[in-house]
């Protein structure tokens, strides 16, 4: 059960092509906003192209805390990582995602000083999946918690998963 | 256009059965999750139904800033509110938004000390729709700034809005 869910969580993040991003702002509120992914290295980097002038990025400069929420509604299963984003605007980064039909977004093209790459990285993450909850750490692996339902919501075992 | 982008998050948010929660947590990192939405009156507030014990409850407790975020993907619409959540315990509030099925959820019936209610009260928002971008805040009237994109996203005019 705990390497089918860490197994599900995957397939959910590589099945995805967007998800909620969201931000802290200079006044500790936090922002939300979809982005479309980009790329994903499993579950530890998500990468993201993007506005520099866009409010989230300009935030994420300022506090990288983040989290990235993916969702598939009719398992009524939820994903919410938590992790840093950090903000690369070097050529060659940009280079490296950059996708045909981007001119319309950024319209001087690659070197467009307004296009920029964000990488999410995870750091912690818990989620919902038919009414089971499980929160996990991420460091060399994975450290699952499952959850059982009491009246509450009450941690139940802890074990590592070297899916990663 | 003014009045119809108000008009369209009135109506996005009176159409939309969930929404994408946040809270900040105690390392202040945002955490995010689907919620389906008890009600609404108009922009200002909307109610949420949850479990007391659940780990997003707990840090608004403990913090209330918040965001909601409400989306219709096919037209490109996404919209972020942030403001604060309020966590009511009282059972005239409880049941008030008792609704038959809940059992399920709550095995205790209205009175079960792990059904809570919650109310966001909004603050500020901004969000895109198909292109367009607009950042807005809530006092008596709603007052909503349109964006231009000039190689960036520029500040385009503040105008009042008495929809609310």
């Amino acid at each position: 059960m705990n390497e089918q869910i860490v197994k599900d969580i995957m397939n959910l993040i590589e099945s995805s092509s967007d998800c909620v991003s969201c931000s802290v702002d200079e006044n500790g509120f936090p922002n939300a906003k979809v982005m479309f992914k980009a790329e994903n290295e499993g579950i530890r980097n998500i990468w993201f192209s993007t506005n520099l002038s866009a409010i989230r990025t300009q935030q994420w400069l300022k506090n990288p805390k983040a989290s990235v929420y993916f969702r598939k509604s009719d398992e009524f299963f939820g994903l919410n990582l938590t992790g840093r984003i950090r903000v690369h605007t070097d050529n060659e980064t940009k280079q490296r995602f950059w996708k045909q039909g981007d001119e319309q977004y950024y319209p001087l093209g690659v070197t467009d000083p307004d296009y920029c790459v964000l990488c999410f990285t995870s750091e912690n993450g818990n989620c919902y999946k038919a009414g089971e909850k499980y929160t996990f750490s991420l460091g060399n692996n994975i450290n699952l918690t499952t959850y059982k339902y009491d009246n509450k919501w009450i941690p139940e075992q802890t074990i590592e998963n070297k899916y990663l």
